[in-house]
């Protein structure tokens, strides 16, 4: 991509409304747009990262051979009176009567949808067991939208759902949801904890909260400055680190994931049963398991950030590589810069090539502001020894290579 | 994927809720599921085959340079009301107020919040031409919603915006999309007409229809069956063909895209204005084009099937093929589909393996149903010679090759 010809608009200032590092960083590198107050445009650049992020969480769900789906956002009221969990979300949940008179809703979850679902076509224990995810726009009426994709009326969530024959089934599943959790966290460069949490409005009897610890949480973990062992609200109030008996810290932490141990909660109510191996009808056990992908950005960005801008992680990073002719009306060093970008393009590299006719001093604070890993600056030392700089966002390491070495070195770094 | 892990439930008989071949085939296939009228879930099958499609026209939008974004689904009725298209969507906007009093709807189509959007950010010539995009699901509050996913009130739609300096730019990209529109359609398998429409409620001067001749389209077409040329109804007052002065035929079509020469409908109301080169102001000149993803689905399936169920056109295919061994409790049998499947697997193909325990004609309806291009057959031909069958769905050849030839067999076909 050719800056001149793409989206990306940068600002020098937030405006007024950004609360959060990560949303006045994101506002100004022109990944998001306000359309009214917790309703979000993703321009393209921010477009590019969730779907980095949607990739990284396909990888991982499929590879415990969950299945993807796509659920409406449409739903009938009537599925959320059989579970009462239409007065349990109250006002929270988007609701409208169509020119037929049915009463609906918009989404916020799709527990109730998925089990009526599954049981139109589960009959037999041969049926059993499987894992069904999708990643998908949810709506909330929230009272008070903050600090941008953190706490929006619109947001995406992936949403999987596991069925299994027994606890035995559900026990293994959820093992396994939750190192897919690690990984994936991992895997957009998260510092992450994992703390045993309250089901809540969700249900069931178990169920473990993935934070990140981050200025804009809204969660709060305290932490032992000893072991680094991390305890949730309710741990906490016995005051001090059980091991280390010491004293523990205040943190605010962003939920990112939280996964839940349903049982039968929602099978008994939609009658959700299979027949097991002699005949006998037995319900299924249920498990689910939610991401909060939009709210992945601004978490990744308040831990992947400093003074100049964002710092991406490699797997979540917009593009790869950021070319800089530092004038590109030099035609020596706007062609070598040319050369570099296809060269690199051709090895299916994602590259964005600042050909914008702006002073160098700009250029170089948007390369900073927009966190791409890595730079590579063709300038004076290009003129004078045919070399170019190559930069690393994160570690600010500077190295000089000669253009026909530019493959070996960038696959280096 | 193994079938006997996978969600794909086929059924005997449609519901009677069926109104035409592609959604009777779509339910039958198990690719869609009904939650409420106009309102359905994509099951696995029913997504691969919307992600081919999606795939398709990410490739040719990106190729002519658009820039994909993400817009919200809520939007403020005040922009509505700007362009006085809040009286002209009327009961078809699905409206609703949150807790903080705002009035609200959902999204059927973008033109305001895009150009308000463009508006934010476009200040000289220098920032243009450029174009956007989104995939992105849609709504509208259908009174008689019908066909599955024909006529639905939550459906998937790609929305393109373009912007340019002045009318030879709009000229120019118009043209780059209806040849990226015939790629599109031809890579779906459709076989489709293109007509000069009446732009209606989006506006502007000049639009074209893409239709596609089925059974369960809304729309009429002429067609002469001498030269085979086809007339929008209006053209089709004249009542015989132009050039063969023979009568035409009335043919039921779908309409699956729709492009738009916007002018300056919008960028007018929103102040969308750009200083030229000479430092003058002018308006920026806009089109759109929509593509209704989700009805593309049934207006593939309504070209592409016979009495047994569907015929894929192979890049919107769910898999690539299909490995039947005839009986999975015969060892060798099971043994030998497995390494056909592994071998494909390992080549990148999308494969499905039925290890379901059923009788052969059940698996061999069933592969019929499904509808994928290649089916490779692992039966009684294996143990005596040691030989596979390989039989294509559409047209229905068989060939028969030794088990270490599969992978240039799969090729040649």
């Amino acid at each position: 991509m050719y800056w001149s010809k793409s989206f990306i608009h940068t600002l020098k200032e937030a405006s007024e409304e950004a609360e959060s590092t990560s949303h006045r960083l994101m506002l100004r590198a022109g990944m998001i747009k306000m359309l009214i107050s917790g309703v979000y445009s993703y321009l393209p650049l921010g477009l590019k990262v969730l779907d980095n992020i949607n990739k990284i969480i396909r990888q991982e769900m499929n590879a415990l051979g969950s299945q993807e789906l796509l659920m409406p956002s449409i739903q009938p009221i009537e599925l959320w009176q059989m579970t009462k969990r239409d007065e349990l979300l109250g006002e929270v949940m988007i609701r409208f009567q169509d020119r037929r008179g049915r009463k609906l809703c918009l989404g916020p979850t799709h527990e109730e949808v998925v089990t009526d679902l599954a049981s139109r076509y589960i009959q037999s224990y041969r049926d059993l067991p499987f894992v069904l995810y999708q990643i998908q726009t949810k709506f909330r009426d929230e009272l008070r939208p903050r600090f941008g994709l953190v706490r929006a009326c619109e947001f995406i969530m992936k949403d999987a759902y596991s069925f299994d024959k027994d606890t035995e089934g559900l026990d293994e599943i959820y093992d396994k949801m939750y190192k897919a959790y690690e990984n994936i966290f991992k895997r957009c460069g998260l510092d992450f904890v994992s703390i045993k949490a309250d089901p809540g409005v969700i249900g069931g009897d178990v169920s473990h909260e993935f934070l990140v610890p981050a200025e804009n949480g809204e969660d709060v973990v305290y932490k032992c400055n000893i072991c680094g062992n991390y305890l949730s609200g309710n741990d906490a109030e016995i005051d001090v680190c059980p091991h280390c008996k010491k004293d523990l810290t205040k943190i605010n932490a962003l939920e990112v994931g939280h996964i839940f141990k349903l049982g039968t909660k929602y099978s008994d109510v939609f009658g959700l049963r299979y027949l097991d191996e002699s005949g006998k009808e037995r319900p299924v056990i249920m498990g689910c398991y939610g991401i909060g992908i939009s709210r992945l950005i601004p978490a990744i960005i308040e831990q992947n950030n400093d003074a100049d801008g964002i710092i991406w992680p490699k797997e979540v990073a917009p593009y790869d590589i950021l070319v800089l002719p530092v004038n590109v009306t030099d035609k020596d060093i706007f062609s070598a810069a040319k050369k570099v970008y296809e060269i690199l393009e051709k090895k299916k590299m994602k590259v964005i090539l600042d050909d914008r006719d702006e002073r160098a001093g700009i250029k170089f604070k948007d390369a900073d502001l927009l966190g791409i890993p890595l730079r590579i600056t063709i300038g004076e030392k290009f003129l004078k020894e045919k070399k170019v700089e190559i930069k690393s966002r994160k570690s600010k390491e500077v190295k000089l290579f000669n253009l026909d070495k530019i493959e070996e070195a960038v696959k280096g770094l």
